[in-house]
């Protein structure tokens, strides 16, 4: 199967088109304004998809849904084709620490560094302190460009491990300086930025999101149906936009009869889309006060989750460091361990509900507990047990961890 | 679907079984020596499997394959159908990382936190560094079952986080205390061991292998065949024993035409079935040197290993930690990060061969590199980068770290 991707088509203004090459990874030319560089996002020959395209089961490696996509350049890792796993009152987490990096952004990177295959990119530069790096990374090696990651200094150590483990050049810039030296190395070096590469609010690579859309194609396809609500951590809104797209896709093809509303769950620390939901602006900005929740603690949003928000019907809610702490527990006792900001979803439901009468709620959970900043640091202290101490252990039923409770 | 489960049948002497309740966790108690504690497997009614069972695609949880597996009394995560991703020359990866918690020690929780609620026990009780205890320790949690681990003190950072995260006990005590207590735990609190409870060799849990048959039924019908050959990191040789089961199985039923062959890799600094295999005998002991392959470098092997290579016409061999670094980098080269000892069957093949002719070879990968005792040990430094900088980093090619290619 061959992607029927058309054209990149802007968001403010679906009727302006550019044509699918080369990727504008700096926003719309047409529609962006001195305040906003506002995004794009793919357009697809509808009409063309495959009767059967939903009838077939869901399978590792974007393929499976190449027709929805753009070209996949790059070559996979057996990304996507994640377990629902069920956590009781028609409640199902959608567990993404189950792909090659053990996040979702393993979706967005295969679509993104094949966009970067695909137009002669000479590497992929990212920025990014957790799994969006390690991804990028990932995908890079294995299409065999080199990579360069530029990151923070107060980054997990277990993800600092892991950014290297793929040959990535890790660079440790302050964070002004950032976005100047991406550019640069995008226009003097002929790299492709997977990263935004704006000052104005976050725009992103036009092409990366379109991944997110197969993890709503998978949920449909588990559950038989759209699910009632779904919720999902949101930073700057790239996953909120692609699974969205993808149920909107599911309806007008008519594979599902409904479109869930799509929860955005921010650290309250930040809450830039929240913000901008609030005033009915496209973007905001915010400042960011202090969370264990780095993945997800974004000063600024971008006008993709204001499009998705307006689109499904959903909205924008803050959860606290606490609030997401107690999420992860619930998960952990159930079998889950993830990242603290992974059970923003969660924590959003539990917190704010709506608990929707009428079906099945998904929270998607991105990421596994090793990317946390408090992993990792802490030790096995050395013991020397004796049996009546054993017992005694034994016999007050542990908990879980007080750390895993607070947050951080 | 329910369980085809027959018996207890014993390794040693087929013909001698034993009721498929209790399980016998020291081993047979009729073909049992004072030297040896003989293990036992499960057996089914081959006759009875449905037609259509292997006609079906994969499925997240091993209820997919119910008729052949013992009953799943414990709640499932969407373990296995997990991906098997292609490295190049008809070699493919099952990247066994991508399950619940990321490794293949899930396929034999299920299994055997099954055996335990189904036969009621108080709670779970496992000795491990790793992957093991952290598995159990999520499907005790899933279950609602207390579950006590014992581990070393040196175990990596970021693995002391994960078992404590499920809400299990984690106990550290000098290594030849472990066995005693975990045989009071058993005895006098009434818990199930999912660890192996002799001292003469390796026994374990009859039914815990029997998850692991599933690895081999994915692979099959992915790749529409038997492969010629897989290669299995091997520490007491139960995932060995299970991989090669379920090809057996397989060609029984006539699914398959043949049965690969199974080739062990061991660790230098150990290589307790290499010497089983060397000498003969049923079990071999040998002294542990230094090791970052802290996952395989067991002291005893398991009569477990000895049945799977003489039953697949493959052998044992060892690999040094030089070379299992090698194959990790190469694997990292190719977007795959995995723990050092999950690299052996890949070292194995690329020292020793042989490259069969006839067909795939599948090298088993069985752990995230987050499980790394080097992992999270190193941290970003300071750094405060020029452009003239960031572009003579760029311009060497960075390689794969020395860490990643010397092992640790």
């Amino acid at each position: 199967m061959t992607s029927l991707a058309t054209a990149q088509r802007a968001l403010r203004d679906p009727s302006v088109r550019h044509p699918l090459w080369p990727p504008l990874t700096a926003g719309c030319p047409a529609t962006s304004t001195d305040a906003v560089a506002y995004p794009l996002d793919i357009d697809y020959a509808y009409d063309r998809v495959p009767d059967d395209l939903f009838a077939r089961p869901a399978a590792h490696g974007l393929e499976r849904w190449a027709p929805l996509l753009p070209p996949l350049a790059a070559p996979g890792l057996g990304e996507g084709n994640t377990p629902l796993v069920p956590l009781g009152e028609d409640v199902w987490i959608k567990d993404e620490s189950r792909n090659p990096t053990w996040s979702h952004k393993d979706r967005l990177n295969r679509v993104a560094v094949s966009a970067a295959v695909a137009s002669g990119a000479r590497g992929i530069v990212v920025s990014s302190s957790g799994n969006h790096g390690a991804a990028a990374a990932a995908y890079a090696a294995r299409a065999g460009l080199p990579c360069a990651v530029f990151t923070s200094a107060s980054a997990p150590p277990a993800v600092a491990s892991h950014l290297r483990a793929y040959g990535a050049t890790v660079l440790t810039v302050p964070g002004p300086a950032v976005r100047p030296l991406m550019r640069r190395i995008v226009d003097e070096l002929g790299y492709q930025s997977v990263s935004s590469v704006t000052d104005s609010a976050h725009t992103g690579h036009p092409f990366g999101p379109e991944g997110y859309k197969t993890i709503a194609y998978e949920i449909a396809l588990e559950l038989g149906r759209a699910p009632a609500a779904v919720h999902l951590p949101t930073g700057y809104g790239e996953l909120l936009f692609g699974v969205t797209k993808g149920f909107q896709e599911l309806a007008r093809l008519g594979v599902t009869g409904s479109v869930p509303r799509v929860y955005a769950a921010e650290p309250a620390a930040a809450g830039a889309l929240t913000e901008a939901m609030r005033t009915g602006a496209d973007t905001a900005r915010v400042p960011v006060g202090p969370t264990a929740a780095y993945a997800i603690d974004c000063e600024i949003s971008g006008y993709r989750g204001v499009v998705a928000l307006r689109a499904s019907g959903g909205t924008a809610r803050t959860v606290t460091d606490a609030q997401m702490g107690a999420a992860r527990a619930e998960l952990a006792a159930r079998g889950l361990w993830c990242e603290i900001s992974s059970a923003a979803g969660l924590a959003s439901l539990r917190a704010h509900g709506p608990r929707e009468p009428e079906g099945p709620v998904v929270c998607v959970v991105t990421s596994s507990g090793y990317k946390d900043t408090a992993t990792a640091r802490e030790s096995h202290g050395p013991m020397d047990l004796e049996w009546a101490e054993v017992k005694a252990l034994l016999a007050r039923r542990p908990t879980i961890p007080d750390s895993l409770v607070e947050g951080s």
